[in-house]
């Protein structure tokens, strides 16, 4: 935390909020294509939770692990290729929040990122809507209920203690962060410019596939505040099952990350004379 | 759609119909590629429904999503890397008329590559025909009537109304188009000529997983005009399943995508002076 | 064919077997990683057979589609970034075939490997059989049978008539071999060097999904030629399983599907002045 | 053998150990990231497992290998991008001994990132224990004991002899190390440093997906030791399963699979005059 604390007080920040028009577009940028990752992301939730077999009924199959997994994952590679070299692609607060840290941002242009990804999300949850509202039945069933499937938020599943639920979310964080601040900003890696995307998204479908089964695998705070805002707004009784107790470690959890991997960097860094590994 | 407009209007249009030869050769390059395309995605469809056990009668598998998905997007990547350089491995009339709003293409030309791309895509469901003969039975089950698995074709789930099913194809093809549009035009993108193919192909990927259970994900209009043609013209009696009221939205969606990514472009390029992310 | 006989009839033959030492080691190389591909590809196939559940008697499943075409796809993409700058990492006597047929490779040298490639997988199938030998009871139950699993021979789907079996391996090499020639051979390609390994890899993935519920997917003669002979040599009572009288379609299919490709080729070369898409 | 003894005693090490802090923190990277890539390998093996559909009370199922087998492939393959610069990324004593054979490192530093690999591995399946207490019960099924799933410690198959069982642990390791030393070391290989990563990850997954339902994938002797030594001091009447007569093919398989790539990389650059496959 030092070493963070240290960095934020005695380095600039880069002056990257004084030209409006750009930070405007950048923003809007952030947000159109937040809204499109959450709605691949959480509709595949959906899409492969309509094909389970009979037998399962409580919405949990192994086979829907990787699938939902590569979604979230590989829909980053694909925006970090398409507009990273725009706006930078974060789509994560988290993201923007260690882009803070690692004084590649400035707090202005953060706080609009962060206003463009957490309303980014609720518009991409919304189209998720639009598209799978006929799966919704007057029942009880969870995933039948209107919004269905509470729009893929996440939910942390009983088994697992809110702690425990804290430490996993902090993990994913901290990999996909690392992998992020190390290939994206690291001149020195192995990973040209051209390359970083890959391990970046495939780094985020390694975490998926370890998370799902009990976090629901967030690691981005935009990614839960959509769905979960947006079915609790669209029915009040499904509030205390998206938004439980456990709601604060999928904030904390991907910021502790940020702080982490932004400690992390510090000991990289430390009496730095790296041997080029060819 | 003002953009679009107006760059179609003042922008020229290359001169790439002027040599005629060179038209021909690359259309037939479209068309054998397209029926090869068409051939290895909705193969994939028939032969993991085959292979479904006892109890899923409907032909349908939560396991099955992800090699489909990856049979249709990786033929994409695999034949971008192999005859890119030649026609542009278009093999789909959406991304020919992305190309034509982004002046990359001539009228004439797309025309060209339109009948290369919607007779190929027959001539793919043929090849399918001929390779999976030997499951037709003479009974009523989908599945087993001649052709089989109506060879593939998109069919709009039952419990999608025809709004979400468009707006799925809509946000599907805006998806794909935006990555192509983005790493195989943007000259200052991170993605160098060599890459490009990489998140092309993942992303129509990530786009079948979220679309198939749904609406079967067009995402390309030769794409379904294939199996249901030759559907239709094999068995008379499989058209109104394989030809619904619903036929518009995958002809409609991917052309309304194509101009959404036209108009977003002009967003991405509004005061550019791109900050380059490395 | 013309074309092709034309080819080989009047461009020489490159000089690459005159050093005989240089060819033997190379041989040598084919020789030991074919056996190392044919030991993961068909290994994967016995690994994922074994942890079908019981209701699934007859050891098929759509969930083993998948890991067993990656194995044998992305095999063969590690070996070629491995090997490839010293023997070529063919591992595949089709795209031997298709190499002396393009001109980059002496009938000499094809012979020689031809020999390392069908004996190297015998090697391979020896090696599976002692990894897997525990899995053999003394009963009539085909996976269990003394090789188990026929130690992941290619069988013939028997509702697939042999002429689609054909038409299903004709296509598969096709599109396999077509990435191949583009990518490793065509200098004016968009893949570097450094990535042609890529496409050819996951083409392989592609074309097993495809067919591996019918034909098992060969397309590489020595892939279903070592398993089949150490089945057929170690039990007797196994051949008429293995080799059935449609053994040639994993035969001829390849070779005709690199006489397609070496044709294909003729047409993408004609008049040939390619507008470089970047 | 003879190769790689004359090569140990006739060439120079590296040195590489005299800097002492630059030793230092190489270690405590290669420390943390094992532990990481053991927290995300074997967590993976519990979150699957967990998702099982209530047919299957032995934890086994088909659709559980493929992600498995990703997330430690694709963990290793982010990691050598994020800190390969560092620290060469082996993560996996094998890897380590693989290259004090080829002669890229001195016996001290092997040492030193030995201690770091099997300490960070215990590190790491803490982490997953942590992470996954909830799912402890207090009943005699293996996968609710206290820790749960012991930890994704490596288990024989009862039905694999320990003789095969090194078989496969020993081509497994042949395979991933030829991978890493003729990508990472051999300076004329087509993958660029960039591209390097990829080829090794994927391996990686190949070989888990053969080896997963035989050995549970070893190939790192670290992998193993973590898990199983954690889960036996924490429940001793668990150490009997976690560590059988057969414990030690998990360690002798890696190192010999070391010493096989070290002599089969003296055939390769025998007479070495390497046409450059472009
Ligand atoms: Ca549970
Ligand atoms: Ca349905
Ligand atoms: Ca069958
Ligand atoms: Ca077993």
């Amino acid at each position: 935390m030092t070493f963070t604390i240290l960095r934020v007080l005695k380095q600039p920040s880069p002056d990257d909020a004084s030209n409006v028009s750009k930070l405007i577009k950048h923003s809007l940028i952030e947000f159109i294509c937040t809204a499109t990752f959450v709605y691949f992301g959480t509709l595949s939730a959906v899409s492969t939770g309509t094909k389970l077999g009979g037998g399962s009924g409580k919405g949990e199959d192994v086979a829907r692990i990787f699938p939902i997994a590569f979604c979230f994952g590989i829909t980053i590679m694909c925006m970090a290729y398409s507009i990273g070299h725009y706006s930078g692609c974060h789509l994560n607060p988290g993201v923007s929040l260690l882009m803070f840290f690692r004084r590649e941002m400035s707090a202005v242009r953060m706080c609009c990122y962060w206003i463009a990804q957490f309303t980014g999300a609720m518009l991409g949850s919304l189209l998720v809507w639009g598209s799978v509202q006929g799966l919704a039945k007057s029942d009880e069933n969870l995933i039948t209920r209107n919004p269905p499937f509470t729009l893929g938020s996440n939910i942390l599943d009983p088994e697992i203690t809110v702690g425990s639920g804290f430490l996993l979310e902090l993990m994913g964080s901290f990999f996909f962060y690392l992998v992020i601040s190390q290939t994206a900003l690291d001149k020195k890696g192995i990973a040209e410019t051209s390359l970083v995307a890959i391990p970046i998204g495939f780094s985020l479908v390694v975490v998926h596939v370890c998370l799902i089964p009990f976090t629901g695998c967030g690691v981005n705070p935009a990614r839960i505040f959509g769905p979960s805002i947006i079915t609790c707004m669209a029915d009040r009784s499904q509030c205390t099952t998206v938004i439980g107790d456990w709601w604060w470690i999928y904030y904390i959890g991907p910021f502790c990350g940020a702080l982490l991997v932004s400690e992390f960097t510090a000991l990289l860094k430390w009496q730095v004379e790296p041997e080029v590994v060819e």
